[in-house]
């Protein structure tokens, strides 16, 4: 029996981990939920997985019960928690995930800026406390998969497959025009707004960039990026005898998740879709273009720049994306308020995470001041 | 240093096995080689690689040098071997096989024949002298990739690839007509006469399903062939949860034969090829039309029906395919040979060495008495 913890249980891929959960009663636990704002879905979780301590950062009433409420961090370090589900989006996920790191847990990490923004620190950390940080990204889970009894003193290259989002075959003079609407139509995976544009713009690929580095010891030369627009191939890893091992599945984040769940076993789960080679079209790859997504760009050359550099740009973003969203500013405007932030960013070299967090501060009020005056020339020009 | 005895050091795989043997002079180390009639390649390599012992089974004079020339079971068995090289063809590579494995070398399969035929008793020899059979096919090098840290008991299907060979798309009414010179041109491999014809009909593919069998303990039901043309995947394994791994490389044999050498490691060698992703064309995959290909049906029957079945049937085939190559019997001829040659074999099941030995004799003089008779009425169709 696993017992989980999982903050972030409201969002997609929280949901998703409750999914697995259910098709596992036997085999899975869940001990403790941390949710945002999502204090209804909250409520119908605590019926059904009947945690024992919870944890809802908005406002909202929650139904009494045999439960007990508290904060996130307490949700993650609880004694009877095996895994914790590191579901949250953004750096609000960091301070949980150390704690629950520094009380000898092993993470799922589905959050991006944890190792994005203190990847170092976070590295750190769990080998300091014997703790494994296992991906739940697909991209991750698929290198990790890859990986698993090959040595690491073997490996040529990752490389990451991206699907190129919607706009990778659109004419570029058309992509300033692009609407919010457009961009969220992801071709092969339904996901949350954010991560949807990010998608859009292949922000999202970099810092995976920036992630798989830290997670698997790769220096960035040796970590690459390939279109594969079906989404079939969730990544591949090349090793020094010209093997490449690639992990295939049909897009389903459940796979990945109950993968980190089950590790290292594997458990067999009807509801997970199976490739019929019969049907299976055809598989391509292309490189991807860097005048077209130079969020790509700039976030692969952030995680080399290293520092709070990619604190700063995963807070820019966070704050561009949302006044994409809002119409405020264009969608070429995402890639240069990025780029305008970065420039000034004062970088601090081996951050403390209270640095780490003053970068996140800093990048946020700028870009939102960059941004409102992207967004009255906009206004201007129409 | 690893010590190796190459059996059939002069056809292609052995051949390519010198090759990788010259890429690492100082990890590698040649102790015997036998060869079958080629004298004069062998004196070559004898003067090359100055091996111990050295075995030539066909007429020829050798030069005179330091080694001593003995039979291919002493070349197997050689004390100073660590590890034997299976590259000869046919079932001629059983006995020097079981005699390595016998005195507790470690094996590197080339040889098809082997495992087809005698299986059973190979793997349960190899079990008993706690030696390792390590598959120098390349789609049997992928599974064995991809299978590396997982757990057999995980293994939902064995999907192994087939490029379809020349014939894949070609006008079924047409395929009567073949001539030996258009069956030899392979799409995407270099190989032996004997393996290119096979990989024509598909019973290559066929018997690389019995190998998978034994090879990886895995039930025929759950043994999957797919037709995938450009030959970069060389095989896939799908788990119970879903997740499919597969190995890719250029197809280049040098990559199975070396990583049989240097397994549980791998080494850099710049002389394989590398994938290059921003050039790779679309990866397809089709089902295999059993219609077209009746060797490929009659081989995975004969494998599940077992006993001297696929001893009968590989016998068969090698005469099927010599008389289609010196022009005796068309194309089709093949399959209608070993349907023949299989309706009248009196199986016997859990067979002993000598009773496959004695299957493989009756099949290749009831094929050639059927061939001959094939022969006869093409000949009067004219």
């Amino acid at each position: 029996m696993k017992r989980l913890a999982i903050l972030g249980s409201t969002g997609s891929i929280g949901r998703q981990t409750l999914d697995v959960v259910r098709a596992f009663p036997d085999q899975l636990k869940v001990i403790g939920l941390a949710a945002g704002n999502n204090s209804s879905l909250l409520a119908k979780q605590i019926g059904e997985f009947r945690p024992e301590v919870v944890s809802l950062a908005g406002p909202g009433k929650l139904p009494s019960g045999t439960y007990k409420q508290v904060s996130p961090e307490e949700v993650a370090t609880h004694p009877a928690v095996d895994l914790v589900v590191v579901a949250t989006s953004g750096i609000a996920g960091l301070a949980p995930t150390l704690a629950a790191i520094g009380s000898g847990k092993n993470i799922a990490l589905a959050n991006k800026e944890v190792l994005v923004t203190a990847g170092e620190i976070v590295t750190a950390e769990a080998k300091r406390s014997g703790v494994a940080i296992m991906p739940v990204d697909s991209e991750h889970s698929a290198l990790w998969q890859c990986l698993w009894g090959e040595q690491g003193s073997e490996v040529a290259r990752l490389v990451l497959t991206a699907s190129g989002g919607p706009f990778r075959q659109r004419p570029l003079a058309s992509l300033a025009k692009v609407t919010a609407a457009e961009a969220l139509q992801h071709p092969t995976w339904q996901m949350g707004k954010k991560v949807t544009i990010d998608s859009a713009t292949l922000f999202n690929k970099g810092l995976e960039v920036i992630e798989a580095h830290w997670l698997f010891n790769v220096p960035y030369e040796r970590i690459e990026v390939v279109l594969h627009p079906q989404s079939i191939i969730h990544s591949l890893v090349e090793f020094c005898d010209g093997s490449v091992k690639a992990q295939l599945s049909i897009p389903d984040m459940r796979l990945p998740i109950q993968y980190a769940l089950t590790y290292p076993e594997r458990w067999q789960n009807p509801q997970l879709p199976k490739i019929d080679w019969r049907k299976l079209g055809p598989l391509t790859f292309e490189p991807p273009d860097m005048g077209r997504f130079p969020c790509l760009r700039l976030a692969i050359e952030t995680g080399r720049r290293g520092g709070t550099c990619p604190a700063a740009l995963s807070a820019a973003d966070e704050v561009a994306v949302e006044m994409f969203l809002s119409g405020q500013i264009g969608f070429l405007s995402i890639a240069r308020l990025l780029e305008r932030v970065l420039e000034e960013h004062p970088s601090v070299p081996r951050p403390s995470l209270d640095e780490i967090l003053a970068a996140d501060r800093w990048a946020r009020r700028r870009a939102l001041e960059i941004g409102e005056d992207l967004a009255k020339r906009r206004l201007s020009q129409r």
